[in-house]
């Protein structure tokens, strides 16, 4: 969105992507949205990864009250505050971006003229692709397990689908406390539909202390260990480890498709 | 991929991602193994964006040679050089990763002991949707349109596919001078399968000056404005503008599915 609007007086609302976690991914332009900023938003883990500074104030919020979260922001703006409201990865990619429009939609016709500026960011696929070597070299989806706003249905329906197009698959959002089943149903569904030895990884916290890399293939891999933290990456039929010297792996998915059949 | 590995010496290849063209959306890491690298190689417009300076030699190269820079980039850092090779966006998504790591499978040995690591960016995706307001809040598929690698066949299934998955669809190299038909195929095929009235964005060269943006609905807009430039967004049975004062649309799906009806 263009910078240029500034039709409700002077506030500005930015919509920050930081990243996976480390500074090193946060883009430079995410980083001059925060140095302009005077009021931060967001969900706390978040807020926290943005350092103190006099003149910036901080309204972390707990998780899942995304609207009320967008709201705040959007009156804030309203009333000339520059706010940036932030989210790990990319905003766009499930996450602060989508809601903050939702709120304006049906919202104050004053938060429709707002000078809003979504800011990208490396998303956790793009960062766990990284560092496992090159798994999206070829056409991929990107699928949330949460059900927390959509049916199962339509989780299963696209799992199906993406199957059905030997996509690469990358789950985000695979288990949480509250929602420990998914990924098991959601592995049990892609155990039926794609071959046993389809190379699988559960990339947990990529770049951050706490990182754990498990590979494996999508039979026998334990589904148990994912945790809301893991970004998982089911292969296409291409997908395959190559071995390294000291049983280390790269995950490539090849620019080609079906060369050797 | 850890950058622990000195098996091969103190060579070094660092794969990267330039982001989709400002300075801005370059991360801090990228710019880093930009300034550690002694040797610079990829496609021209590519390292025409890293600045010149004492000490890094620059091997800029055609279009269509990928295995070539690929083996030439391997063989520099199995001499012990710090490599760099440059990709626009995400080097993952479509990138030179995947060219390198298919060149070390089958290549030398040593080339699969390298300290290879890969440096993740904003991919062409994610800018366009930051630029057009949320249009990934939802699921979504990443499909390259270019049959130089794959049979137009497996493109359509997925094609197929994902309009039966109702994802939210970016289609990457939608048309060069050498291939100008596969965008009006898709279209063809696209329209036959999905709601004309489903919201399309045709992002050109999002962040550059030469920066063109399309809205418009399936069955209307005109893919002969497409160009290799351009990333091309198709919409879920959910995704929709959002009118703003101005005449300016904002582009949502929203993180609920299916919760008008």
């Amino acid at each position: 969105m263009t910078s240029t609007d500034k039709s409700s007086g002077q506030g500005k609302l930015f919509i920050v992507g930081l990243g996976p976690g480390p500074d090193k991914w946060v883009a430079p332009e995410a980083r001059e949205a925060l140095e302009e900023a005077d009021a931060l938003i967001g969900y706390k883990p978040y807020t926290d990864r943005v350092p103190e500074r006099a003149g910036l104030e901080r309204f972390p919020s707990d998780n899942r009250v995304e609207l009320d979260r967008a709201r705040h922001a959007l009156r804030l703006a309203c009333a000339g505050r520059k706010v940036a409201v932030v989210s790990g990865g990319d905003a766009g990619v499930f996450g602060m971006a989508a809601a903050v429009l939702e709120a304006a939609e049906t919202g104050e016709a004053d938060w429709r003229a707002l000078d809003i500026q979504v800011v990208p960011g490396v998303s956790a696929v793009l960062a766990a692709a990284a560092r496992l070597g090159a798994p999206l070299g070829h056409d991929f989806c990107v699928i949330s397990l949460s059900d927390n706003l959509k049916p199962w249905d339509i989780i299963v329906r696209r799992l199906r689908s993406a199957a059905e197009g030997d996509f690469v698959i990358a789950l985000y959002n695979p288990a949480s406390k509250a929602r420990p089943r998914q990924i098991f149903d959601a592995f049990e569904l892609l155990r039926e539909l794609k071959d046993g030895a389809t190379p699988v990884a559960l990339a947990r916290a990529v770049g951050r202390a706490d990182e754990r890399i498990i590979l494996g293939d999508l039979a026998l891999i334990d589904p148990g260990l994912v945790d809301m933290a893991t970004l998982v990456l089911v292969g296409s039929s291409e997908t395959r480890f190559i071995p390294r010297p000291g049983g280390e792996k790269w995950l490539l998915t090849p620019r080609s498709y079906g060369a050797g059949r």
